[in-house]
């Protein structure tokens, strides 16, 4: 189809209906369910240009319908259009310094499949460790196949600053200049010959668990927000408006880096004192008296922040489940040292999104990774700093801006669920959503 | 004009033929001039089309003509339109601690007529500063008036916190919930009756400048910046993609009250330690070993980042223009303590740049008031710390992302300007740009 020449009315008229056809399936997929009547009540276009439209998207197999539903307009009752359940699926991949999770997502953006495998990621070659990536990957696709799910691209989510497929730097798992998506891709093929077309995109960890948080988590009206998640490193990103504020390199929401004291202790970034050497996953631990646990985790020992229905931990060697674990623990059973450790954490933190608060006057921070599980230690030492230095005096108010990011939402979550929302965008683009 | 009915086709015709009227005159003021063929070919109507819009902001004053020109396409050359260097203008109004400076700005957005006076601002109640600020504003309306310029809205800017029409807090000038467009308006209505009518809009004064370069200044094609301005207070402010970026509240950019040590100086805000204890007007003084003036500013003395020709001083009292002049003035003639304070200053200035940077990830930095003149001794210790702490590495390169703001684009122009924008946006909502 010839979308370039807009003086062509036929590909005018095919850009059109290309575009109305994602409208009326995002129009359903935002509703839920909906009927034709209910779908052209809310687009604006006709009942006969919608039945059309449905038609269309039945067939392809993005939608399906079912049941009778009375639609509040005049005439006979529709059936009710729903997003599809089987068919075209986003494939996130996050591979983190200790694990990787693999989440499969429905066109609805429901979590179908996830795998989770507790591996150390920070001593392997970045090709070994996107090999092993692709693996898993292959292993959670056969899951999704088995549910009727067909992935039709996969997205990875990693912690460093990731820009036109390229980790630039990732320096909690010493990656400099790697290309994940050309290296996944082509292990991928290695395994799954038949997905060797499946595009892959990539972006930063922290960027798609916001937006796993915006898209699937609790946020309800808040549509600007900081989002920061603390694991080895301290990740973040900034939402403005419903959409990720990217940055003009695409490097935005670097929190981890902010400085705290500027003769603090070095960091993997190669400067001193950055908040990622005060709270992130290490300090704490550190802080904590809780040694680095150097042989494999307890199996079943679950990774903060992961939120994993059906994670596994299959021979991992990393620290951070089990030692996060034990921390939660610790200052659970109110052990002195930890609470103090998370308490100092907290303040630190609070010192560092004030300035963020600042700058960038969202509605609320969501806090993310290991400070979901901790934020009951963690929110009121930097509520108090926060309600202290936020000059818009919007903080003051109370810790309820202050929030834990939902179990469920994220960053491998965010990352299929970027795929799906390339389907809806343009289900065209995806040929038929039923398998051939 | 019923515009809110879009199923009235008369009514949709008048907003299309109104959104069409700003568009031609937008494109006009955007190229500089241009045949009614040259925008005809720019905005994709037929050359008819805009032949009649042309007219219509010809006839009614926004537009000019003359000469010929040939248009680079078939047929006879046309005549050039330009926007009126008469007629509509923006009236901006900059009220800052220890100075009120008034700009002029015509459609066009070339400063017509600038007006400052220094004067202290922090000592009178708020009423009497404003009622100040409108007898000032009136002179220079008079003087656009023997131009032909007639002002069609003001905009004041404010060093504070700014939210629908009502300054929250404004720690420098004391001020306190004050609505300072309602006193601004009633001021201007005593002296200039004739004015009770203009509309009054308010925003922060670095959100202004920031505007003021982004339209004015020397940005070239950089469209996302942070801007940061050293008065009193340290303002800033960020552009995101050639757009600012309000945050949630209209309270983003506030990066005078990031800390710098927790356990730092008291602010004005409330908390320790914020940069303006480092890198502000009084803190660079004091650390200069330069004396506050008590008494009257030397006549002629000119503030930073003003951007004044024209500029008047007017029976000041405040120690801002004297104080930043002679420490610019020792900086240059290599006094060591004021050079050692520069630097100190440039370095704590960088370190909070380089947690902004990392957050938010812009093009270029933007430094204005008395930033401006201090650069080249600023930049150096600041461009250290953010080459060694800017995670992206994009600042490894050199100083030219870090920037001295244009002379000419400071607060005062930017508010005038965002009047004229206003015009240009809806011309139509401005009747005729005529005198009546």
């Amino acid at each position: 189809m010839s979308e370039g020449n807009a003086r062509d009315s036929r590909a005018g008229k095919d850009t059109v209906r290309r575009h109305n056809l994602s409208l009326v399936l995002r129009t359903v997929h935002d509703a839920g369910e909906a009927t034709r009547a209910g779908v052209a009540a809310r687009v604006g276009l006709t009942r006969a240009a919608v039945s059309s439209l449905a038609d269309q998207l039945l067939r392809d197999g993005f939608l399906t319908e079912s049941g009778k539903a009375f639609s509040g307009q005049a005439g006979r009752p529709g059936t009710v259009l729903k997003v599809a359940r089987t068919g075209p699926a986003g494939l996130g991949v996050e591979i983190n310094v200790d694990y990787v999770s693999v989440c499969v997502v429905d066109l609805a953006g429901t979590g179908r499949v996830r795998l989770t495998e507790y591996v150390d990621n920070s001593a392997p070659a970045p090709g070994d460790v996107l090999a092993r990536a692709a693996r898993i990957a292959a292993r959670a696709v056969a899951s999704a196949q088995e549910q009727d799910l067909r992935p039709v691209g996969a997205a990875l989510a990693l912690p460093g600053l990731v820009s036109g497929g390229v980790v630039r730097q990732a320096p909690n798992l010493g990656w400099h200049r790697v290309d994940a998506e050309g290296l996944f891709a082509a292990a991928l093929t290695d395994v799954r010959p038949d997905l060797r077309t499946l595009p892959v995109g990539s972006d930063n960890e922290a960027n798609l668990a916001a937006l796993a948080e915006l898209w699937f988590g609790g946020m309800g009206g808040v549509r600007s927000f900081l989002y920061v998640s603390g694991e080895i490193g301290v990740g973040g990103a900034l939402v403005v408006d419903g959409a990720l504020l990217p940055g003009a390199h695409g490097f935005a929401g670097e929190i981890g880096h902010v400085v705290v004291d500027p003769a603090g202790p070095e960091c993997r970034c190669g400067a001193r004192g950055c908040l990622e050497q005060y709270a992130g996953q290490l300090a704490l631990l550190r802080a904590a008296g809780i040694e680095e646990a150097a042989g494999p985790a307890a199996p079943g020992a679950s990774v903060s922040g992961a939120g994993a229905s059906g994670a596994t931990a299959a021979g991992a060697v990393g620290a951070g489940p089990v030692g996060t674990g034990e921390l939660e623990r610790r200052v659970r059973a109110g052990d002195a040292r930890a609470v103090a450790a998370v308490g100092e954490a907290g303040r630190v933190l609070g010192l560092v999104l004030s300035g963020a608060v600042n700058l960038f006057d969202p509605e609320a921070v969501v806090l993310g990774g290991v400070y979901r599980g901790l934020l009951p230690w963690l929110a009121p030492p930097a509520d108090g700093e926060l309600g202290g230095r936020a000059v818009s005096g919007m903080w003051a108010a109370g810790g309820d801006r202050l929030r834990a990011a939902s179990p469920s939402a994220d960053a491998a979550r965010g990352a299929a669920g970027r795929v799906a929302r390339d389907v809806l965008a343009d289900p065209l683009a995806y040929g038929t959503a039923k398998r051939s």
